[in-house]
């Protein structure tokens, strides 16, 4: 069975635009001459009847709309039969919000990402009559969607920033942030929104993949700092840039993919814009830019 | 001065279109045969320069985008100074989570649906380095923004539905459920988007005003039930219907009030439809249907 995806959206937090920001790509989706983009989700299928979201984005009733696949086929009845967290960031939960409902569908997370939840009352919204908690084994398969199982592990990250103590490990490696690898009977992919750095044996995991949905949050390291948003840069908020010796495109060099793509890019990423050199240098190297709307089969 | 409002969202809790529901009017809007509707939310300008959003509803970023008037002036600085809200429902707060982004303001309410925010850390995303969380007695006017002054009163409702235990008092009259009294030097509005039924007190004080926005959730009390999407009645939820001897169309038969505009409209509501014969009736009684997008200077 063949892998369907949909790229509901290719944004990372904050989305593009983002409510308050005033950076020129923001403004070029304001103004309509580039295409806004909502916030970091994809939906799954096997058979193209059911499906799975990973992560829950703030903007997943837009998302929904604008995607005839996820619509509901009867009075309370969704394709939808289960959702997938890779961290408890915000633009990957707050959306969990809008699944309230009275839906039956398979909540799936990490022990740890679960009880981030659970300390908050106000996702006692998902009725448990109607949503199934389940906690998921780092490096133990499931079925997520029929004919599509996922197996979850651990990729350096940190918690989310609302969980922020004094002290941040950026490149935590655990429960908190994991990449899901997706295996049909003939495709092998893996999500991953969210990645501080590549390791051996990460590189080791993705080798041979059909297809790897990457972590393009920034360009370059300091892009948020330069454009004078924030002090923060890539590596302190837990993601790999681009570009550069340390970055992702570098990294993928000897790794053999079928397709990259790159997801989660932040507001700030200069390849979102269309006639930009950082886009064209990224198609170089064989990476293509997810957009809403996307939808790839393997 | 002036008071400017702006219909952020004119729909209830879900949406028009709602996720997972299949009804008539979700139909309809997602074939582009009637217009969506994104979730309660209204923007209140008196100087036309700095803006509050009273309830920050899940569809927040989207609403923003759509409102030239909200959008950002400068690199990161929005015309939002204050949001304030009028119960803990979701379709009221979890817009929260998307204000988030180092910005500055004020998160205006009354103690009880503070202390509703607080027990969730989620929330802890609004770095109190810039956003002040003022507590808000009722009956007691204070500075919204320039021109405008809002003051809360209790109006009967519940406690929000994550919240909802064995015994639920669906008449509550305290700091759970609150109307906002909006002033400006030359008029006077209310905005009431959620109401569980009309008391003597509550008529006394609409009277004479310039507008009421006004709790307009169902058509009838038994709407969700016959559309076989739920065993909830109106009265159960906390809402009292438009129609009907106990409705909101009869109750302010006789309230003079210069402009009555219904808020907050579930999905199920017929008024939705423009040809339909309960459009038709509100009109006749003068009522305004509000929807996303539509500006009032009063």
């Amino acid at each position: 069975m063949r892998l369907r995806a949909i790229i509901l959206g290719a944004a990372a937090g904050g989305g593009l635009p983002q409510w308050n920001c005033g950076c020129d790509n923001c403004n070029l989706a304001r103004a309509g001459k580039i295409l806004p983009q909502t916030q970091s989700s994809i939906a799954i299928s096997g058979d193209g009847k059911t499906w799975a979201i990973i992560n829950a984005s703030p903007d997943i009733r837009e998302q929904m709309r604008a995607t005839q696949q996820i619509h509901p086929t009867d009075l309370r009845k969704s394709p939808v039969t289960s959702v997938l967290l890779t961290n408890g960031d915000i633009d990957h939960v707050a959306g969990l919000l809008t699944l309230r409902e009275q839906q039956a569908f398979t909540l799936f997370a990490t022990g740890e990402i679960h009880d981030v939840i659970s300390a908050n009352a106000i996702f006692d919204a998902l009725n448990p009559r109607f949503v199934a908690r389940e906690t998921v084994l780092l490096d133990h398969p499931f079925m997520l969607v029929p004919g599509v199982t996922a197996t979850l592990f651990s990729v350096p990250g940190k918690v989310p920033l609302y969980l922020e103590g004094a002290h941040v490990d950026t490149e935590l490696e655990g429960e908190q942030t994991v990449g899901v690898h997706l295996q049909s009977d003939v495709t092998s992919a893996y999500y991953i929104p969210g990645c501080a750095a590549m390791r051996p044996d990460l590189k080791a995991r993705l080798h041979g993949a059909n297809a790897v949905f990457f972590d393009g949050t920034l360009w370059q390291d300091d892009e948020m700092v330069q454009a004078r948003l924030s002090q923060k840069t890539g590596a302190r908020m837990g993601h790999m840039s681009m570009s550069g010796p340390n970055g992702s495109m570098a990294a993928f060099e000897d790794i053999d993919v079928g397709k990259k793509i790159y997801v989660h890019m932040n507001n700030t990423n200069p390849v979102f814009r269309d006639t930009g050199p950082e886009r064209k240098i990224t198609k170089q190297n064989g990476w293509i830019i997810a957009q809403d709307g996307m939808e790839i089969e393997l």
